[in-house]
């Protein structure tokens, strides 16, 4: 048992890493370097255990992907045919989802600054509904609305202000957002009056997301409770039920061996039954219950590998091994310090007994990939490096910095592979150059 | 005398911000939003101020313009025009310096980090030298150099053991680079053995970058005397004299009203009296210096501009602003912390009496513009937001997270302006997509 092996899509053969049963050498060797590996069988998989698992609730909820993980056709395209929805941030993601033919009344538009011009872009585009955000977003989509004569079905962001980690009665920290109308400063019942009384708004229900990187169901439950005693006091004030209620995302990969093992499955049957005893205790007809999964969906489906380009070894200070990738490609450690298990993809089979920092290749001394990071000691120029978990938020935040093409998307499926999004090439780069 | 108008190219008009005598707000309409604007006179000033003064050395020294900063084609265009060098750290630089019609002779090729192939292609393209940082490289060059039958010249960049900023003796944390050839270590002795001793490699001479956001002289005189040292410790040793000495970069601008105004010209004056000292103390034939300014040519002529989409008051707690664009044109505040002057772009004749976050459209909590900012408690969807020395390090930055479209560059030139890049599509955002 390798520990190093953190998920079940990885494996090794003799001295090469094997990622979803593929030689990830020679992969590198087929497609180049930078190279992000997305392993299309862990993706549906993931896709159908979620489903299956919502299906199963009292009045059978949904998974909408949270796209702005990774936003490209053929993640809408998988997504689509694995009977998700999509919640999207950006008239770019929209859009993308509309050209893959996404059905696009299962396309909930998100975000906390939504100009007019992607509100009538959604509205042309057939979107499902808006995740309204604040007081100037609900009067813009009502006037686009009343301008194209139609009534839009929406739901508001709600922003607990009791925290859901702890149900510690009222940190104020937590009402600290940009994203919501708060539940204790009166923003959201407000909110609701105003959304009550707009003639071209169809009020669907409420929406809540508070965590990141969860384990387990507990934040889920507690957002649910809050949930539910503000929609029953909104039934009893203004006689509305709410028809949809949206738990937002959350649930975490595993970066580290030591990360524990989600079971989603499980998780959400404890959220079902939650729901069940919430709405007889409330005597609350059951909404459709939803939820928004992103980097649960991808992040371990992706693997990313590099070239060694150099080593460099200063003595009773430190190592430095510099890949041919960096924050371009993956800009978690330098933005937030995130964890990552680096494996040497040509030598699994060596001791790993080099500690170093895994590094890119821009001029910045902050392109760290991963400090203290063991590999062999052999280690040299045109070595393989994979990086794991990099399925969510990589592409998605890549950058041209350094005039650097960003690396393409190789799916694997099945003991094949094809290109997903193709390598940008050098003239991709000045596209847009005049 | 408005404190908030941190360069001369800043101006105000009633309640109307000007940047390089234009009226910002109708940019703004005419253009769309986000936006880059550039002060293309101001660039071309800073050029001339910095070849200038360097060509007043006792031996005419070289600036090459660091294109890692901001790399466009008409980037490119505009420092060969003024008679620049360019520093370029990949083959996507360089190839935006080749497709402008740079002078490849004058392009230097840096980074730590240089693929076969990023060799082969910048030898194709007849790149000036290579800036050689480790040992792999070094094999590589002269590997590469002699298959195509030909003596390349290079550079070797240097790490000094003692710290350039106090001159303190060997804090061991300063060779803690990926960066360079130690020079305690002894790296930098044995590299130039092995470029003196590969026939197919030609010596020119040595590099070094020590400092960022600098503002006076100091650091480059220390490096210059260290550097010096070296060097004629090198010529008693094997007989070499460096015929090229290239000091980096690293001269600051101003982001705050409280940053100082530096003064490059006073600066490079005192450079080149402390080399003409060093020769004479050395007995050493002056050799050319040069100077990589990136930051400090670019910097302060730059301006993005937004339009805000919310402002949400959180009674006792905070006020967010929200803009259009935000961590995919801007990474820096997120990444770095660093500090920037925001500006009420329509509203410069109001009191800034509302104390706020400016934060962007990302679906991230962590996509901060910059906190604590004063502007009128009036501001409201539809103003438009300025924020000042966006020149370096935006665009160059620049991701498509949450799918949304780069912004555009308008240069400003003489009271007109132009597209120099124009904005993503976003059908632009899919051309890679299969």
């Amino acid at each position: 048992m390798d520990e190093r092996l953190i998920a079940e899509n990885l494996g090794r053969s003799g001295s090469h890493l094997l990622f979803a049963g593929q030689d990830v050498p020679a992969l590198a060797v087929q497609y180049g370097t930078p190279l992000y590996l997305m392993d299309e069988d862990c993706i549906r998989a993931r896709c159908r255990t979620y489903r299956s698992a919502v299906e199963a609730f009292a009045r059978p909820g949904r998974i909408l992907y949270a796209s702005k993980a990774a936003a490209f056709l053929q993640m809408f395209r998988i997504a689509a045919e694995e009977g998700l929805s999509a919640d999207v941030v950006s008239a770019g993601e929209l859009y993308t989802a509309y050209k893959a033919g996404f059905p696009m009344e299962n396309v909930w538009f998100h975000s906390s600054n939504k100009t007019d011009e992607d509100i009538a872009f959604a509205m042309e585009h057939g979107v499902g509904l808006f995740i309204v955000d604040n007081f100037e977003e609900l009067e813009a989509i009502e006037r686009i609305a009343s301008e194209r004569g139609t009534r839009q079905r929406i739901l508001l962001r709600l922003t607990p202000g009791i925290d859901p980690h702890t149900f510690d009665a009222v940190a104020t920290g937590k009402v600290d957002s940009k994203f919501g109308f708060g539940m204790e400063t009166g923003a959201a019942d407000q909110a609701v009056r105003r959304a009550l009384a707009a003639p071209h708004l169809l009020l669907g229900g409420f929406h809540c997301h508070v965590g990141s990187q969860v384990f387990d169901s507990d934040v889920f439950l507690r957002s649910a409770s809050i949930l539910f005693a503000f929609m029953a006091k909104v039934r009893s004030q203004y006689g509305y039920t709410a028809d949809q209620l949206d738990l937002g995302g959350g649930y975490g990969v595993r970066y580290l061996a030591g990360d524990p093992i989600p079971d989603y499955a499980a998780s959400i049957r404890e959220i079902g039954a939650h729901i069940d005893a919430l709405c007889q205790g409330f005597d609350y007809p059951a909404p459709e219950i939803s939820l928004e999964p992103g980097r649960s969906i991808v992040g371990d489906a992706g693997l990313t590998v590099y070239t060694v380009g150099m080593v460099k070894r200063i003595p009773n200070v430190r190592n430095y091994v510099s890949v041919d990738g960096g924050m371009t490609d993956n800009i978690r450690y330098a933005l937030y310090g995130a964890p990552y298990t680096v494996l040497p993809a040509n030598r699994m089979d060596e001791a790993s007994e080099m500690l170093c920092t895994v590094v890119g290749r821009c001029c910045e001394s902050g392109d760290v990939i991963q400090p203290d990071v063991m590999l062999p000691d052999s280690t040299c120029r045109g070595d393989r490096i994979a990086v794991c978990t990099t399925g969510a938020y990589h592409y998605s935040m890549a950058s041209n910095y350094n005039r650097l093409p960003r690396p393409p998307i190789v799916m694997l499926r099945g003991g094949t592979s094809y290109v997903a999004v193709r390598r940008e090439s050098l003239d991709d780069l000045l596209q847009c150059d005049q």
